[in-house]
């Protein structure tokens, strides 16, 4: 059984739900979930559409075709895949491990509807972590000369056809080309409760100004620093008594889960994105 | 402008979103929301269609015959609503006051789709509360003649059409000839965290087990005491420190949030019964 | 019985817990509870010492004078309560009315170890609310002679012997003098999760942000708008689904729940001041 | 600098945070944190006091002797460690690797005030963790002579002087002995919130009840199957769209954070067990 899920966006009007049922019906295919969303501010239009293809009467290229002609009639934003095609998802670090565990160990429990090809890492530290989980390390030092280590990363991005980059705690900052080139598809974790604390070091930002809850934040990476559109987040409850370190050990069971949860969300296709926002259909 | 709101269920087959948003694109309708869940144990099709009849080309009645019609085929359950008729709700309560004003100022607030009209106490205390947020207060003593009460009661639902009945706190057991003539009509409260601590006293209960949150669940009320469908529920942390009184004052909290959440929720046409659970379209 | 209460702050050094036990046990005290915390960044050490004056061998004259003794030996910052003075409020509103309702149904439940004496406002729409609970309803009008209504304000609080102030989404700025002379003793409940979004309306920046989690936070007021001490937060999950009305809706349960928790653990003296930041013995 | 740790627990009385406090500061200690709670109910006192006894005036032999005396007088239970002592863990684990997985990186973080030295299994499918995170890996079979594989369990933690045995959602029931030989030094996770759905397949319970959250539980092992002291307890929130499956997936989150808290307040010895529940000076 292969099942399709199209993601839609597009200027709201009458008749987008029975137009794109009734396609689906229409060719012997079986709606499994649909989820839709009017944002009245824009004016536009969301949809996700998850369907059974086993019995429908277009191969492929046929649905493509079709929906090609469906959408310019709706004036739709679309993107089509299915579930024999996993997205390939490479994991950038630098030396602290807990998310990038809680990564590998949600793809071994096979929660992730994608597949973690490739960690990148400036450092060494977290190779092992690698090898345990057999996936392959690739050692990309960032010295002086960024463009190049970025070139080299690009390089392999496009060699491993990764869809999906994931910052898992990556201490570095990606040039704009780099996050222009892959618009949605750089996900970071945030270990403050945006708009709260940008910048760095959020958690002694959080000590100083005695706040009573410490948060993280997921988000689509975009030029703008701490920015983008966010995609999930997560308290948890301090007090007078935590010190940094302790903000520290609570916020990485924030940042891990945070993070683990955006990109299963993501890889399911349940994200889509609004200008600076995001539509989870969850 | 007047919103329809239609909930449906049915066996699952294919072509049911089709169908049924092709009925309202036809016949001049918009879609506002639209939410569906197939149930994969029972085979069953649940649906939240909303929709703007502002340029419908069939009047009420009209619809009624359509849908009615619609409905043979696919062996519907339905139920169809207009958001120019308000729910009429009556509040039963005795003398502890927290749910009962949150209700009453959630409805002074607007935050509730219906209207509560009456207020049902075996006690006078609530009487000022009444009072206070100008719903009629009635007086219905139960004592050892619990059968002439509910009589008294079940009068007085009829000559108020009401179509709700919340048990905000009412501490008597209602007959099961009373529960049986309003299913998903009764909405109650208890104070745990259901299945655990049913039956009485269930602070004292959890204080005795030593949790370490305590909840509160909202459900409709069958004739298995504390065995309804649950529409909503909450916790909050306890701790050694907290004495009984303690779980009581924060329970309250759980209490009037869990229980206006669930009239909200059933007041939008947002709760749906499958068999002994609920589908919940928030 | 009557309960003392003792809350110091001091610099930090050996034998404070024992000294000040000491005291209690040497003139037949009982301690039923103690709470203590050293702040590693100022060498800062905080106590919270609650003890039964039953058998106490000195009457409150005695206490004060043998506490401001051994103040003197360790540089104490001191305040001593007894159970039997109850604080006495004064809640400044606006028009809107859950966090007034909040208040007032914690205070006739018992929940609040002070007494809300004074209801003042800028507006009359509340008033029915104060009568309804009894407490006495002050109108201030606050027009282009801001100073004026803060001399009214400010000979109230004074009339009334007002030792905390709480600002129920109070709409109005104070004055920086009318926030000096009250250090610690004004409660503010702001709409959002301090730091993110200070300034006017909150729930509108959060929807432009796009953030999944709104939040209020209840602080104590300074001179920096916003930027006082904070008591207590709390969150609260949202979705793209939710308009400006369902965060303000949602932001609702948030605000009065904290600022009613913030007042509660005021009154209970459980909340030190350290520098910009508290020390919450809850 | 060596840190020690006293709990206590003894009838309640006056003057015992003065005589323990006196006790440390008469001989050259200084508390670090101390923390009480008087049990109306039991009429029982706990207290867990930290002290540095960098200049302390008895060593470890005169602290012993000198409590033993003490405590004496107040009919003290008490339990006295050091921070140059680390507890030494083992975990029983099975096949499902999540609550293992967070123990292993917890210890790799510097999280835990312990080590795990020994990790069990009745199967080799998790030999591989261990080995990746350095500790040694003892398989031992559980077959139809159960009490062979307990002697053989009961040998190896004696070998290791095992202080803390961690059930990491280990599916085999112990023996009364076993359990009774350690009391409050076995800790579980059960994969449900007790006492709901206490026995088999918690989350199929739970969905078939169709609960809103479901929740975990670690709790200390008795000889009544999930009826032991709760230490820690977190719930997440579900909806029908959940299959049993989610269930299992959101659960598994919920059961490592809970088992791996656990653990770390019981190693930092900020739990004590009054009765079937407990103190946890978090």
């Amino acid at each position: 059984m292969t099942i399709a899920t199209l993601l839609v966006s597009c200027p709201d009007r009458t008749g987008l739900v029975a137009g794109m049922s009734d396609f689906v019906f229409r060719h012997g295919g079986n709606i499994i979930d649909l989820d839709q969303h009017s944002d009245p501010d824009s004016g536009t239009f969301f949809m996700r559409l998850v369907f059974d293809t086993a019995s429908f009467r277009l191969d492929r290229d046929g649905i493509h075709a079709a929906i090609t002609v469906m959408g310019r009639s709706y004036d739709l934003t679309w993107e089509l895949s299915f579930n024999d095609h996993r997205p390939r998802v490479a994991v950038f670090c630098t030396k602290v491990p807990h998310c990038l565990y809680d990564l590998l160990l949600a793809q071994r429990l096979g929660d992730l509807a994608g597949d973690i090809v490739a960690i990148v890492s400036n450092h060494r530290e977290l190779e092992p972590v690698a090898a345990h989980f057999s996936v392959p390390f690739v050692h990309i030092e960032v010295g002086s000369d960024k463009a190049a280590a970025e070139a080299e990363q690009t390089a392999l991005l496009k060699r491993e056809r990764i869809d999906l980059t994931v910052l898992a705690r990556y201490m570095q900052v990606l040039s704009p080309e780099f996050v222009r080139a892959r618009p949605g598809r750089i996900i970071n974790i945030h270990h403050s409760f945006l708009p709260a604390f940008v910048g760095a070091k959020p958690y002694h930002q959080a000590k100083e100004r005695g706040v009573k809850l410490i948060g993280a934040t997921a988000h689509y990476v975009t030029e703008q620093l701490d920015q983008g559109p966010i995609i999930e987040q997560a308290v948890a409850r301090v007090s007078h008594r935590d010190t940094v370190d302790d903000l520290i050990r609570k916020g990485r069971e924030l940042e891990r889960q945070t993070l683990t949860r955006a990109v299963r969300l993501h890889l399911e296709r349940r994200v889509l994105i609004n200008g600076n926002r995001t539509v989870v259909f969850a």
